[in-house]
């Protein structure tokens, strides 16, 4: 697989609590020059990150992140202020509470509530699978899919576990053929990336792969 | 320092991702009967456990957690929609990027916001001080101090490091009078919590205050 199609399924990522606009700048500016899919980074740098932008590229964010209990109202009111704000593409975490509960009907009401919230924006739900049994995974591919949410995504990359193989094959297999798959957290390399796309990826949460290409254009350079 | 004045100042806490709501319940059982200041719990689970707790104990929770990067208008809206659902107390984190980049007058403006939101309940604010300088920290103080706020809170439990004696004595010897001190994240034995409340600590974020409290009781009960 080459690289340029790589970067076109990767959602460049800076989600770092005390992460600096520079940063963020610097972000936006590679994604744009590597061809990434989108920047996903903090809430408060969307409009920035917006107005930097100009259009070159979609911002996505996250919201109800990355514990996933913040209330249904909250959520919706977070994906619609980052909207507002400029976001094409939302990440949010599931009610983990709740599918820990077994309160399920209350897990597809909050993903209606947030892609009704959406519109024609990307919606991507995380399910935090390394907390989850296979039986709440198999679960949350159904509710997803019938949610009429845009994606199934694995990992906040700030729990136990990222992105494994196993689950980006059993999401591609269980989600409705409308709902795309991204993996995101602990993506290393980029024969790992390109075996995630492989199995039926579309996205990739990571800021090593664009870090790598860079890095192996700069040892290309100094030959 | 006896067990009940201990017991007196902790914000009895469970705000694991996937934290059930017999969980929830357990911890609200038990902060009533060992006399805790309040339950500290997901913003997801306020209206169930004010329901349940009637009024016996206050409900505190977390907003703009653990990361602090929501918009503002995000946390103005998480503060009035967890006071909605029966919050007394809100626990919210600082945007640390804009700490991080100088924008104090930023810092400052969100403050004013969410504690005007919050009203006469409590605010505390997380700087999460492991990730701050020593002059980051003294800043902080004079902001928090000047915003109105009601708590300067050491810690989220979910970054790199959690309360010090040092920041401790610090952020007491450095806020306004008017401004209260809770140490939170790491606090793991009553000699511990002792000594934060010693060095004016008014508040403890921890679980396990209770459970070594809990445990000593029935160590005693099988004697």
């Amino acid at each position: 697989m080459d690289v340029k199609a790589i970067l076109r399924a990767v959602d460049h990522t800076l989600l770092a609590p005390a992460a600096r606009w520079e940063e963020i700048r610097a972000l936006c500016e590679d994604a744009v020059r590597y061809g990434t899919a989108s920047v996903c980074i903090p809430a408060s740098y969307v409009a920035r990150a917006s107005a930097f932008l100009e259009g070159r590229l979609p911002v996505c964010t996250v919201i109800g992140f990355p514990n996933g209990y913040d209330t249904t109202a909250s959520k919706v009111f977070q994906a619609k202020d980052a909207i507002g704000n400029g976001a094409e593409e939302i990440d949010m975490v599931v009610n983990l509470g709740w599918v820990k509960d077994g309160l399920y009907d209350e897990v597809l009401d909050e993903l209606r509530a947030v892609k009704e919230a959406c519109g024609s924006h990307v919606l991507k739900v995380i399910v935090e699978a390394c907390l989850l049994t296979q039986a709440e995974k198999l679960r949350l591919c159904d509710l997803i899919t019938r949610s009429g949410a845009d994606f199934i995504k694995t990992s906040t990359g700030f729990s136990t576990g990222g992105a494994t193989f196993e689950d980006v094959a059993l999401f591609r297999a269980h989600v409705g053929p409308q709902v795309r798959v991204k993996a995101a957290g602990g993506i290393s390399t980029l024969a790992d990336a390109a075996r995630f796309l492989e199995l039926g990826a579309d996205r990739l949460g990571t800021s090593r792969v664009v870090r790598l290409v860079k890095e192996a254009e700069c040892g290309g350079n100094q030959a």
